[in-house]
């Protein structure tokens, strides 16, 4: 089954359309975590990385009954350079074991080769994910190997095109003498890779997605006009700013068409003045999933959908 | 010393403003290495991430003396996961262990706290490299990170600014409403970003480079012209089409301001037809270096430099 199908089938199943970001800093992670890790590893990147796995894990067995996917950010592993490497692998494995997909957010790209190289590591294999993030300066030779990719293994990507940052203007936004801007010619092109054969799904989605802010609920509301078979993840929710009713304008009039992803917010979510005090940093899985769950049914409810 | 001194001040030492790239694909490796490396841990992903770090160290022992930097690509390390990182580390190590510079071809780029975390890990510790190539396309909040990190730690970045691949044109070369086209636009504000405190070398040019592919020499003629102090990272020399002559277009008159970088065309000299079949795969070190010699002396002639 296409990567797009797996995707809305698991939204659907569980009725919900977000996914949780594991940015998983390693100051996020309780200290009884952190000192058994240094205990049996010693003080070092071995111990954080594994601290940041066993913490992840903790996350996945909270939510995975109630969040289609996890979107782990790669920067955090690869702090803790090999050992980091081996944590993010082991988190999508057992997100994966779990009955969860795995977005790699890694924003890569390069040229021909390099970029078939990068689409192996991630979609073919070595990484474990379902999907990738993309980044398309360079153009379509350094986005068609992943496209291939996609199709070869049935597997995603998402495609920059109007990122949640507060510089996210900086080129993205800039006129063209075309008579678009930057992000909408981008947005365009995404709108024309992803009609290739093999990437279309069921639900009338292409596996080849995009990147969508919610803290741009204008510009994400006129691209989903514009490239109605492009499907959106949707950074920026929660820690950034952006809120349920921003989220909603990525998606269509029947509550498909994007996921939502909150990172910080999931992860860190015990210490929220919301909760008034009710947990401790050791009850941070409890208080993930309560947010989880909190975060579904403001996302269902901006969009008018039940769950 | 700040970065861009190192690099020049080595550049000067060795009389070559060329690097190599270690974008060491597991078909590049002489069999003998790769059946020792399956002898000894098995068939697998641990023997190819070794096999590709020992090919490495041929490489490096046979060229550290006659070039300043190599420059890993990183995408054909993931392709070994946790094993593939640690050869990446591991070459680094080396190469610096050897008097040379490591430029991490990652071309990273994210939003704050990622890029923050993007830049501790290439430049702030477990990937040890001296500089990283970096994506501008989220804007200067993904950028920033790394430039205060080139200022903390005596490190360089190197900004996309026009690649080397046939397809870079499609959205770099667009033109913008406000009369230049998004890659001038993007190499102005590098030009900006540059100035800032911490940066500047005695050389007259900053730690935050730009990447002005050897394949479009007229926009990399005109890019040098544009933006005076910054340095270039030039790809495109040798497997990719660019001469010497084209290079030439990135230096400025005293022969200073650009590293060209070659990568295949070093890795596997041993097999072109210019040394008539005098060399074996096993020889790939021996004619890695002839052909570094050979590069060496060809840039220098064309930017009327001796060496």
């Amino acid at each position: 089954m296409v990567f797009i199908d797996r995707l809305i089938e698991r939204i659907i199943e569980v009725k919900n359309p977000s996914v949780v970001g594991l940015d998983t800093n390693i100051d996020f992670v309780p200290k009884g975590i952190r000192e058994a890790c240094d205990d049996e590893f010693g003080v070092g990147a071995k111990s954080d990385a594994e601290a940041v796995y066993r913490f992840n894990c903790g996350i996945i067995d909270h939510i995975c009954d109630i969040a289609p996917a996890v979107k782990p950010q790669i920067a955090f592993y690869e702090l803790f350079g090999s050992y980091g490497a081996e944590a993010f692998i082991k988190t999508a494995v057992y997100a994966r074991d779990s009955g969860m997909l795995v977005i790699a957010d890694a924003k890569r790209g390069d040229i021909g080769t390099t970029a078939a190289a990068y689409a192996d590591a991630f979609l073919g294999g070595a990484y474990y994910a379902d999907a990738l993030t993309v980044n398309p300066y360079l153009g379509i030779d350094g986005v068609l190997p992943f496209i291939q990719n996609c199709v070869k293994n049935e597997k995603g990507i998402f495609v920059l095109v109007k990122t949640s940052n507060p510089s996210s203007g900086d080129f993205q936004d800039l006129d063209l003498s075309m008579g678009k801007k930057v992000y909408e010619h981008i947005a365009d092109k995404v709108g024309e890779w992803a009609l290739g054969e093999g990437l279309m799904g069921t639900y009338g989605y292409s596996s080849v997605c995009a990147v969508v802010g919610a803290t741009y609920p204008e510009q994400a509301k006129a691209l989903r006009e514009r490239i109605k078979k492009i499907f959106f993840l949707v950074p920026g929710y929660g820690a950034q700013g952006g809120g349920g009713a921003d989220a909603a304008a990525a998606f269509d009039a029947s509550g498909l068409g994007a996921v939502v992803n909150a990172s910080r917010s999931v992860l860190c979510a015990w210490s929220h003045e919301r909760w008034g005090g009710r947990y401790t940093h050791g009850d941070y899985a409890v208080a993930a999933r309560e947010e989880t769950l909190r975060m579904r049914a403001e996302i269902n409810r901006a969009i008018g959908a039940t769950g």
